[in-house]
């Protein structure tokens, strides 16, 4: 159990919260505009005073979001899905002193700053030691299996190799994942390989270039768009390993998201992007642990919409473990720079991440 | 007119062309389907035997696209584009031994290959000698302003720097720029700073970071979509200098395709990939010069739509240039990965890349 | 003037520094050995107490370096310099309560941190926006050529090219380089570049790669080992384009450090790496403006070396200007991580660097 | 047995062989500087032919090295090793026209090259499949253990882990590393993490930055000098876990090349550049296997000492591995653009390929 950290609230007795003003609002001026001034969410926990002490936490909330005050609920909801008359909240200060409450450290440091003003190491780097966040997330991979909703974002890379596909298929099978969200790439690279044990041609396995293999994800693809969908074509033509048909044979949900560089694309992913922010949001909502591989547009994007905190339905404020595992420095600065400063960062390849996790799980189960 | 290079047809007479089969087409058996065996299309230009040693050239190509043979037209059109019952071309053979022929070396190398079996330097990184690329482009720049078709892809990043938005300002307001692609980041950063002289809250020059700036895009996204359109904006507002307001006055067209990681998004936006894609295949229909900067993902979707080589009005077939600036290696080898192995890579700041252009062209006229 | 920043030195009659204890030494053990509890520098300006609010500063410091305090001089040494008997200042706390004070704010600084609690974009990438650090490093150069010491850390990629390799030769004939640092490798292609117009075979424009170019290192070694010093061959094969031959005209001191790596190594290499290390302090000692680029391994070696502040003949203190250029976050994370947080980073190819200085200085003399 | 490719060499009874001249040299004319029109060595098999047909393989060879030929041996030697009139061989041509051959197809090749001129995925990066990579990798180290001679050339940073840290002590304690190849550094923070379980001040299990942590690495340096040598410290300190206690217990040799970025260095390392060259040279000349990982300038250094190669006692000829495991395409291009084609790159970080190492050597004994 302990390994989810205890929330500690905020003291509204302290006599600057005592005096705070309740917060205010003003009706958006039409469908998906706000008001001037309006407030955006954090990731972290925000609370709007409501008068008389009484401080309203917001449940599933999100990166730059609008809060829109019902009686005694706040939404959180993104700006363009705001009505015409809907009450948002106004206020920029974090403090209190308009109605809103920011809440920085209602969980305890993972790893506490240096104590020095001189020192080394103060940067996340490639040769930051990460034994102990693999240990970390082990623990609550098994915690969360049961008691949480983990949240896979995957690029294509993962498909492509065959350890790491058999580890993320092994992941899927033995419910370490509650939701799959990923790009029509992963998808058609996935049942390629299911197909021809090809990535984009290429031997998963051997590294060899099969003979005309690029044309392989355009076959696939046509065989998916003949037969009208995924599942289909997975009963038609017997394809059973792999990560998405172990999706459908668990009943995991997995949402692809369209993109400008797709082929295809295939029958299930949603091309318009704002319908698959929404079909994402669903998923951010309930997730307790976020694993992003290898996919920059797809972590930056979920990033924004997963709080740092999650409400359980027993109200326990519990933090929200997102891990970004990427080759790069920059992919995670530029998580980071967008606001995202929980995330944990891991760097190294996917291939190896998920070979293991895969280890892990499977010999302590 | 050195700056273009010639190109050589195939030489059709030689025996094993002569002795080609007609090509073969089968219908399409439904909306966005292909029947099998169906052919895509490389970069490269390509000829249908239409019999009797006519040899058809397939005009406005691109990656991965169906061949639609029309009496003596061939579209080239991608696959969900298809019409239940279209001509699609068949057979992946690529020297004419099913009518189809793939001309590989139609252009002149720009860098010969080392004569020895045994040499350093063979792969292409940052520590290769871009001067050459940098003359090569200034000199294609001048040449495509009159005469061709000049389009830029650019990542957010080119708007986050003074100097390389100004930069880019000046490419568009002289000439160099027939057309813009981006995305939603690109506008929201470069009216941001238009506005609040910020990138994510970032001054663009000072590198300060404002108040409350994370409010920065939120705001300017908010007025736009208060306003109903980036040119209304720009003309209530007086927002003068940046990108977008340059295209605006000269009457570049941009096209800003969305995706999930979007805020907003901005009125114009199209936020449907498919319809984005059409949009920007418009473009790359026409494109004689491309430069994609600092942005993985529409640099590679992009890749896909132009073909190696453009049909003019006179029916000459000259190259198209494509350039790809990024910092590292793995993008522009992932594009080559993609069959895109035309594209010339210079590893660089996008930043500063803008800035040697913009010392050249503004020095040399 | 005012391109350098005031200094404002410690305000020792505040209580706590009033009674502070004078600092204490104790005699090392042996020659290089320190006796336990030594206190290692920092890059910062330290003080130490004599007695009777009498502060001392160092002058000419560095990272990780010992402290020998001889009567009213502190001299700052490697510890393998130490000779036994030395008297080594011993302490580890900063704040003087060992009579030890090291001053954090003695300089402004250069970019505020945010203000907010919240904020985007805390952490500096390739999408920092850089136009503010080139224009403020043109003005050091401009004042630092008359009234400092430049000192540039090249990597070999900068005579790779051919506009990179034109431009560092600009900057040592005009004055811009005060001593140069590098290895075997940047030398050796160098001239090979002066004789073959080839970086390791290939054409330094052209991108060419020349037929049995990879013996081309080998023989211009070679004939610097056949006459014995590299002057000596510039004169006798008449070698004149490039940086070391600029050098050698304008007698601008460069130590070359030899490393494993290295091919030779060409006469006047220092191969090993303490004395190397001996001749590099030479000129951190008198440094007030560092340009490291490409290499990492020399940046961090003299990244060490530099101290942050520099004490004039005057008995001004300035700080020394450190600017990192390297493609990567991770090298300059890296830098930071050993210490070097003053640096300004700049990332971006060495190339394109060195051509923005050379457009800026020679257009503005 | 299998594990090993099989060696085809040359038919030297074809027509434009039997034609070939004997090879030639040339007294080289004074210590250290060789004949103009000197042969350099490849890394491939090299044959001389001594006239009559008779062709003579160079062994023990290695990159850009002299071939000195006495009677019927040939010495490959480093120029700056060559003394006064030894006999230089002469010749630039590969193909048996100067009496030189080279051998470029002698093993077959890993991974057959793509059949097809138009094909997708010709680059390795981090999204190659690397899962056989690794199982040949396990097979080779557990054939070479008893039949080998494996070589380690590791970077500081696998002693920045606990994990990845302890996965190669179990290397070291299981016979799997026949001599190891490193820096102060890696030394240095190996002793560091045994003594205060730090690297540079950071826990290697916790990531907490301990405070007066950046004295460690000093610290154990101060301690080694003092003591004299690192076996002596080991024993009088009592330090029993980590890398360098694993290799002395074990009796496995340990060459330890300084650097200028080095602090201390510790007593052992080897300062001077060629010395340590000629120590590591030893190594290569034996070596069967070779495993770089996370360092760019030990991985070139060796990589160019090392030949595709190996003659074993009973005269067979045998391909040696060269593994290289770094995070960036950069470093293993940079590797084969200095002829190191054979190196197998896996991309990814040395935390995780060494615990992946660990896991299956363990498992499987």
């Amino acid at each position: 159990m302990s390994v989810i950290p205890v929330y500690t609230p905020p003291d509204f007795s302290r006599p600057e919260m005592a005096s705070a003003p309740p917060v205010r609002v003003e009706p958006a001026p039409s469908d998906g505009v706000l008001p001037r001034g309006f407030h955006a969410t954090s990731n972290l926990p925000e609370y709007l005073h409501l008068g008389g002490g009484d401080w309203l936490l917001a449940r599933e909330s999100r990166m730059d979001a609008a809060m829109i005050l019902l009686d005694r609920e706040v939404k959180v909801i993104e700006p363009r899905l705001v009505k015409r008359g809907d009450p948002v909240v106004i206020g920029r200060s974090d403090d209190g002193e308009e109605g809103i409450y920011v809440h920085y450290d209602g969980f305890p440091s993972a790893v506490p700053a240096a104590a020095d003003k001189f020192a080394f190491r103060t940067r996340g780097t490639r040769e930051t030691p990460f034994s102990r966040s693999y240990d970390e997330l082990y623990a609550v991979l098994r915690h969360d299996r049961e008691q949480g909703h983990i949240v896979w974002v995957l690029g294509p890379a993962v498909a492509f190799d065959k350890d790491s596909r058999d580890a993320m298929q092994f992941v899927v099978e033995h419910g370490y994942c509650h939701a799959l969200l990923a790009g029509n790439a992963l998808a058609t690279h996935d049942l390629e390989a299911a197909r021809f044990r090809t990535g984009l041609g290429q031997d998963i396995y051997t590294q060899i270039l099969q003979p005309h293999g690029h044309y392989n994800h355009l076959d696939i693809i046509n065989e998916v768009r003949l037969r009208g969908s995924i599942p289909r074509t997975i009963q038609e033509m017997g394809l059973s390993d792999g990560i998405i048909p172990a999706c459908e044979r668990r009943g995991v949900p997995y949402v692809l998201a369209g993109s400008i560089r797709d082929d295809g694309p295939l029958p299930g992913v949603i091309s318009d992007a704002c319908l698959a922010q929404d079909a994402m949001r669903v998923h951010a909502r309930q997730a307790t642990t976020v694993i992003a591989l290898a996919t920059q547009l797809h972590t930056i994007a979920f990033g924004n919409m997963v709080p740092g905190y999650h409400v359980t339905a027993q109200d326990v404020v519990r933090p929200v473990f997102f891990y970004v595992v990427d080759m790069t420095e920059f992919s995670t600065d530029k998580l980071a720079n967008r606001g995202s400063m929980q995330a944990v960062a891991i760097l190294t390849n996917a291939q190896d991440f998920m070979v293991n996790l895969w280890n892990n799980l499977r010999r302590y189960g």
